[in-house]
């Protein structure tokens, strides 16, 4: 772990606290002290580094009064996705290293098990805390340990966050969840359980009546088994009288509290000190605001203060970007394309979970508000509607980043490919991700979509690529479609030229050459062609082709390629166990070939954070580690040990 | 399509029809013949051939009820899971065919696009379909079409189908879900939803009020969207009155009506025809039975009924198996083995989303309750919540249908294999399943699973195999293990013999010899076995190594074994597009090796129905093949056309 000097100020009550067992040594008036010096540390640090910003300002009073009341790490916390775990971090032994956040071999921006003994639950994507705190719980040796599941109401729209739900609501464990309700994930929050928390939230008769209800509820809970019977019985009555006609979550067997003041540091500490008490299933409805407590995050776009990179902590203004001639990012070039696409082909939609300024949908969002589905951190879901989508028809360019694409998996092969529908699938952020790290890099999708029969699987070297691979898939009935493209830019300043159908399954020469054939799947061709120019002056001629599609290969072209070249590399950002490389084996072996072939890209390990760069550079994919890997294979005189 | 002689009586009224055009032409007395002569139908022939048995018993009266109220196939239905769709298929045109079900060119035992138009959305895996429905509704050209999605309790658990209605009650559609409330899965439906459907249909009290609101509604909701209003804010007052605190389905802003009788068919068709003119999102809950009307199974063990195979019609008495001589079924030397390896060792759990009989878990269930899990529906809750348990020393064996686990390939690698936590992985149905076809196989999982980083990967040839595995994988931390073995039967009938820890990626060889290897994975090395005498008859000696794992490897008998053959077959019952071949092609190219190797597995299309011997020969993975394939290369002079 990097501990570089840290010039961070940490207030007086935070400089005293390196563990939770510092924290409970405070009183309630000094936690709330905590709170604002706490605050104020993660304003420091994030608005100079980067990082999740809003998520993890909303629950510092969260944060505090869980460790303040529960006994972490004997009591197990499980923070759902895990960006809104920064305070958690600082307050857990972390906080004179918080300032190597997400940075390269510093700490991670989300818990992970071997960082902390209170990290109890590795996380990253959204949904899982449910179902580990359940498990923690079930399986837990000692039976007086508090579970503790914090989880956004973002969250809770996933299919995983109900299923955990639902077998806990069945369970006589001490789970509490505790649903941050800060009413919005990264997009504003959609679907019928949103709605649902809102006018809870809302309800004057019911927030009327919270207070005397815990009032009676606090008292009776302390006398014991009976009383507590008692008092579930008096809680009922009085949440039917004042809730009236549903409650979704005591549907499903939990005991509802809430909905609270999530920044209210007294009256949390008294209320999980309350809950603490009452034995199964139950979950406390926080209501908290994201960015709380920077005024500039409060007034400003939530989605913006999600993860807003580096800012002026006073002003609040966002580091400016040069301009001037840089290429755009994948994304836009997608969120342009979409548009110009369907304002002429009427049957095009588009759908995606949750990733709707992410994926830059926002932009087709405001022009065509009834052609595009944000559907809620719902992955499974947006697969399967959208084939609902295409047996009427309609084109679904349903856009998910390639690792979330990873939950709905079944959903693409059941649904979509073994009914030959036509799905365009856009995987964003292909590759590694960078700061994300391990739980984001999208390294497995070549490898798990080449083996699903019917598809389509192709991935742009460039912006023109992806423009002509996004007109290809939507002109022609080709049954489900992948294009995959990496987090970041592009390489064309120019980008906005004409565009139109390529040939399925057809390749494009980059450079004819005569010693080594290199072959480039993706955005990764780029660094071969940075590594072709430095091998010409070494006297090495590279032949380099870039693929665009993984599925169907371009067996004409490849053909010419293994009778002409006896060395052969390929490239890749994805995994070497089943990915690109290895479906050119594949064609090489089937067809009788034998040249020798090299093939780059992500080892069998999971790749840590960093930036894109230093991780391709660990990961042999950079330019340098190509040429390096050329002029090995230039030198390596056997072409076999037996052949 | 096959169309043999049908045998079968069809009843007067049945006879007439050949579609459901027909069937409107019907009285509702009609119908109540029709009911009685559709289940002797579906009974006489699943009697005989075999198939699904109870689900589609359970819903005669919905089926023709739907069918008769709505224009299908302008408007669309959606059954989910597909087994309950026997009585539709009938009354769509494919009665004369029934008797063709589930066998190899005959009838899909699931509903199939590519079948019938009134076959709107493929089926096999559950859940899907209020996503699909959904996505038909809102991706209609004609708004006046209605969308129908049936779905049973036991699909309602899944995360699937919560994310649908999560999404559906925000859209204004006509969308209309029938919960077909069955009581059950495969086996007895778990979970609070289950707990809290069971106790809205059991209630006296809203039973005995249930009529008068009915009558209210279907006068009311006559008079136009003021009436209709008008309708809503009664029916909400009369149930919050008496359902009292909480409704799942109105929470999430479906309008619920029911529970109903559903076999009262002339009920039904009132209820279904007030129902088209409420606009919006809602469901309707039916409670069935499963193997209505077949009284062997409605006093039966449902769970026996589900697919019971061949019986005797009159007496309910299922055919004879043969005990003498057969080897056990993979499944159950698993579901022995467990409870063996749970005796000793104190920290096994076992997890298993709704395959608890499939699974033979039911067995542990029996000895071990609290240590067996059944989780209903919730592939991807079973993957999390074992990793949670993983946390706290507890070694679960999550047992998954290999097609199923596609629903949790998130979680395998996000809450799993990232953090190496030790869950073993029990893939049972690895392979081709059978009848149940391609929705079914599961001959993705080589490929998808061996790309994760940190996972054991492997496959029993048979019982001994399968486990030493299982012993192996608990004795240890081993972090992830998965071990994939097929449906049916395995080959040693004396089974039952002491067992012990393998070496992780050791192989075994089976047969030694001179001319050409054959490297397998699973099952399939006893088609080699079998291959390799007849091949020996011919003069060509085979060395046999039956691989065990797919990861690791075996590098150091590899290694052996390229330096010996210049001819190299694999086999496998998985995909060719990076599965287990793949990984021996990976390994020959890295560590410079050429010689010609020659892949047996499945082919890059999705394989249809049929036995698995008949499949196996489709895909040249039997006996004959192996011989055939093995002669081929044998006489192949060719190492390479360029090496």
């Amino acid at each position: 772990m990097q501990n570089t000097e840290n010039k961070y100020n940490q207030g007086k009550v935070l400089k005293g606290i390196n563990s939770p067992a510092d924290l409970r040594k405070l009183t309630t008036q000094d936690l709330n002290t905590l709170s604002t010096e706490l605050r104020d540390y993660i304003i420091q640090i994030v608005s100079e580094k980067g990082g999740h910003f809003g998520a993890s300002l909303g629950v510092v009073e969260l944060t505090i009064a869980i460790h303040y009341v529960f006994n972490t790490p004997e009591d197990q916390l499980v923070w759902d996705v895990g960006h809104q775990a920064y305070g958690h971090k600082i307050l857990t032994g972390r906080k004179d290293n918080f300032h190597t956040n997400r940075i390269y071999k510093g700490l991670s921006g989300f818990p992970k098990r071997s960082e902390s003994v209170y990290d109890t639950f590795g996380v990253g994507h959204s949904s899982t805390s449910i179902s580990a705190a359940l498990g923690m719980s079930l399986g837990a040796k000692n039976p007086d340990q508090q579970h503790i599941a914090v989880i956004g109401d973002g969250a809770m729209t996933a299919g995983l966050a109900f299923e955990g739900l639902n077998h806990a609501g069945v369970e006589n464990t001490n789970l509490l969840v505790i649903l941050n309700d800060n009413c919005m994930s990264i997009d504003p929050a959609v679907g019928a359980l949103k709605q649902y928390l809102t006018d809870i939230s809302t309800s004057k008769t019911y927030n009327r009546a919270r207070n005397k209800l815990w009032k009676i509820l606090g008292k009776i809970s302390k006398f014991g088994p009976n009383a507590q019977a008692i008092a579930k019985k008096i809680e009922g009555a009085i949440k039917t009288t004042i809730l009236g006609d549903s409650n979704y979550f005591e549907s499903l067997n939990f005991r509802y509290f809430g909905p609270i003041d999530g920044h209210d540091t007294e009256h949390l500490v008294q209320v999980l000190k309350d809950l603490k008490e009452i034995p199964g299933p139950k979950i406390l409805h926080c209501v908290t605001e994201k960015g709380k407590g920077y005024e500039h995050a409060e007034k400003g776009d939530s989605t913006k203060w999600h993860a807003p990179g580096i800012f002026n902590k006073e002003t609040g203004e966002f580091a400016k970007i040069k301009k001037t001639v840089s290429p755009p990012k994948y994304q836009d070039v997608f969120g342009e394309t979409i548009i110009e696409l369907a304002e002429k082909n009427k049957n095009i939609a588009a759908v995606t979970p949750a990733m709707l300024s992410g994926s830059s949908l926002n932009k087709m969002m405001k022009v065509f508000p009834k052609r595009t589905y944000d559907v809620g951190i719902a992955e499974q879901h947006a697969v399967t509607f959208s084939a609902g989508l295409a047996t009427q028809g309609i084109i679904p360019f349903c856009n998910i980043y390639s690792t979330f694409l990873q939950r709905a998996y079944d959903q693409v092969i059941h649904d979509v490919a073994i009914q030959n529908l036509h799905v365009v699938f856009c995987l964003d952020r292909g590759g590694l991700v960078g700061a994300d790290g391990a739980t984001h890099h999208g390294v497995f999708d070549i490898a798990y979509l080449r083996c699903i029969p019917n598809i389509i699987v192709s991935a742009p070297m460039n912006e023109q690529n992806l423009r002509d691979l996004m007109f290809t898939a939507q002109n022609k009935n080709t049954g489900p479609f992948a294009i995959r493209y990496p987090r970041g830019k592009g390489v064309q300043v120019k980008w906005k030229n004409s565009y139109g159908e390529i040939k399925i399954g057809k390749s494009e020469l980059i450079n004819k050459g005569d010693d080594i054939a290199i072959l480039s799947i993706g955005h990764q061709g780029n660094y071969v062609i940075e590594s072709q120019k430095e091998l010409k002056k070494k006297g090495i001629s590279i032949e380099h082709w870039n693929m665009i599609f993984v599925k169907p290969l371009d067996e004409e072209q490849l053909h010419k390629i293994f009778k002409k070249f006896k060395k052969i590399i390929t490239i890749e950002d994805g995994c070497l166990q089943g990915g690109f490389g290895s479906s050119i084996l594949e064609f090489m072996c089937d067809n009788g070939y034998a040249s020798q072939v090299k093939r780059l890209g992500i080892e069998d390990s999971f790749i840590h954070h960093g930036t894109q760069q230093e991780l391709y550079k660990d990961c042999n994919i950079d330019a340098k580690s190509i040429t390096e890997a050329v002029i090995n294979l230039f030198n390596d005189k056997d072409i076999s040990q037996v052949g």
